[in-house]
């Protein structure tokens, strides 16, 4: 594979899509999924070969599931890209508009970025959701999945590029880059022939990204999240966000690592111990919280500083606000962050001072989602402060340009 | 200099001006502004010991004109700093927000980014600008000025911190970073203490912070501006044009740097020769614009693909409109890029085709600015599609976060 002469196609596709109608991409979508469907039998025995693979070089189960494709899961895959047909397109929107005195007249309108590369690991079903968005959102795709995934992803990529040719759109919309890891390389130098790239998967394949690329990274970044537990908090509706947000789905990056409280709330320490524990949760607490039961265990150091991602919780009480707020600012990953508390300038303060990409009050963090915000479509969540913050759909997967319009206007 | 404690320091002053009221950070401004022409004297001297010294080792005139500060251009410095406080504050500013069906409540709102690194040349007034704006917008400032201005640097921003001090403002909202290169290495590495930098300056700065940069980077780029007269360009007009974009200001990124005529044109070369030729300026031609006159030299190989940022020119005629955009496509920065047409249909494909921070129809690219845009500030113009594209004010330094209240409300 020359990564140049695929760079180089991805642009040109890219020039087709960045002018493409609505009713082009919508239609493409549609045919992606048509096609994806079609081509079950042949995406289902190369996901065998796949899957296959890891077995024998011993994979553990649980990253084997997360690679194996059922036709329940190719009919998800197919769904969400007709769901993406129904969402509205970004481009073309005037974010904002004016007139000057000369009559220069001024409008800033969203723009596809062009070429975006994707760099994800082992499972499958990333490749058609990141190929959607990009097509519903005008860009042309690299992917760059895991060598895991490989025969999956090309006959995954080959079905959806036989969809966009059906419906008149170039195929070099969709390009997978297969190789070795001089490709991944490749794609991080390319500034100026790529112009995003994202990396979607865990800590270390973020960190490698974000460090080692010369393309503008976008960052979908580990949530670290704290939930504070204020003077004035509601006991039942603490229970309640602490239950939601720890147990409904512990190992997303919304769920929350670490409950802080509040010193004057022993009522609450007992109660969210126990609460925990009846709902299977294991509490690594400070010497407030071992207090209240034996079956806390002792927070090691450094345990305020990592993802659980399972029915774990690290537990502190608190001397104050300002602890919690210390607290957070010295382990928190900026992703989400969220106090329950009935006093108003406990609330404006939280939201005002802890400097993350989501702050909630008196809600579950569970809700920083794409999906739960109402966006209909999600790329990541991402905890860096530029271009996007927080939960990143469509819109943020495009530029802007300025139209400047004239009637011969110069500059005095 | 012990680059992690002024980190450091920085960042505790960020938390202090991103909750600051548009007051106290105004009344920090006009402190600035007065202290700095309080500290002339001083400020006038120590840039004397910078202008020695650059004229003893030496360096070009130009140059040292530059670096040279007099009382005017310390007043401006000032005037600067009091015009920033008159402009409306980005911070705090609700960009969007709804209320989901369950009755959660999302906002999305403007905050500073935090600690801001600012890479600059030679020119000193850069100094107080660079600080002023990053005050203004919630920022901490960390500024790495030419080590020729330290001296002048240094005065500058002790007087700058003395007037912040006065407002009650913590003085490390603004620090200087002396010292060797090592220096840099460290601001451009310090991903997480960072938030953002921003390299001001010729086009070898800002390559090589860009790619030696962990910290994410607004990419200020240059400019190889094109103008394009096509079939139906109306004479006085585009040669009204052209001679504005070429000749009002022609060091600047936002100069013409190439025009292109349409084949059928012949009447618009003969105009626009003779008419570059009376207002000094060299054109730098292919066959067709040397047949037109003798004075028009011949453009080399590599000739369309620079900034001359002097009174010269290069000149093609283009077969079709096709032709005008693929040249642009090839030889364009994606600054600025210009058509003198009375063709609606070519408009239109003109500026959803050219890939640019600004297209502009029927009027100068000189008008590619944020003084012109009305923006009362301007940062650079970026030519990096993530974050900012085109003239940068002051929303431009800022993020967003998103503030989520409930009652209560979890995730089923």
């Amino acid at each position: 594979m020359d990564f140049t002469s695929v760079a180089r196609a991805a642009r040109t596709a890219s020039r087709q899509l960045a002018t493409a109608r609505r009713e082009q991409k919508d239609a493409a979508l549609l045919a992606m999924a048509d096609s994806l469907l079609e081509a079950q039998e042949a995406v289902l025995a190369a996901n065998d070969v796949d899957v296959r693979r890891a077995e024998a070089s011993g994979t553990p189960a649980p990253m084997v599931d997360r690679l194996r494709l059922t036709p329940d899961r190719v009919a998800g895959m197919a769904d969400g890209l007709r769901a993406l047909a129904r969402l509205a397109d970004p481009v073309g929107d005037v974010v904002r508009g004016w007139t000057n005195p000369n009559g220069v007249q001024i409008r800033q309108v969203r723009v596809p970025f062009g070429v975006v590369g994707i760099i994800y690991e082992a499972r499958p079903n990333v490749t058609a959701d990141a190929a959607g968005i990009c097509v519903k959102s005008g860009n042309a795709a690299l992917l760059r999945g895991s060598s895991s995934a490989e025969a999956s992803n090309v006959a995954i990529v080959a079905a959806l590029r036989a969809g966009l040719e059906r419906a008149g759109v170039t195929p070099d919309a969709v390009q997978l880059l297969t190789g070795g890891r001089e490709v991944t390389a490749e794609l991080m130098g390319a500034r100026g022939s790529v112009d995003v790239l994202i990396p979607r998967g865990g800590a270390g394949l973020i960190d490698a990204v974000v460090s080692g690329s010369k393309v503008p990274v976008i960052e979908t970044g580990t949530g670290n999240c704290h939930l504070y537990l204020d003077a004035t908090a509601d006991p039942d509706m603490a229970v309640a966000i602490l239950l939601n947000a720890k147990t409904q789905r512990p190992s997303v990056c919304n769920a929350v690592e670490t409950v802080l409280v509040h010193r004057s709330r022993a009522d609450l320490v007992e109660r969210v111990v126990a609460e925990l524990t009846a709902a299977g949760v294991t509490i690594h607490g400070d010497d407030d919280f071992r207090r209240a039961s034996p079956q806390v265990v002792a927070a090691e150091p450094g345990e305020y500083d990592g993802e659980y991602l399972t029915l774990d919780i690290a537990a502190r009480v608190v001397d104050s606000f300002d602890d919690a707020v210390d607290h957070i600012r010295a382990h928190g990953t900026g992703h989400s962050e969220t106090i329950v508390t009935n006093d108003l300038a406990a609330a404006e303060r939280f939201t005002a001072e802890v400097d993350a990409a989501v702050v909630l009050v008196n809600t579950s963090s569970r809700f920083t989602d794409g999906g739960e915000f109402g966006f209909g479509a999600e790329i990541g969540i991402s905890t860096q402060k530029l271009h996007a913050r927080g939960p990143m759909a469509l819109p943020e997967m495009t530029s802007t340009k300025y139209v400047v319009t004239g009637q011969g206007q110069t500059r005095p």
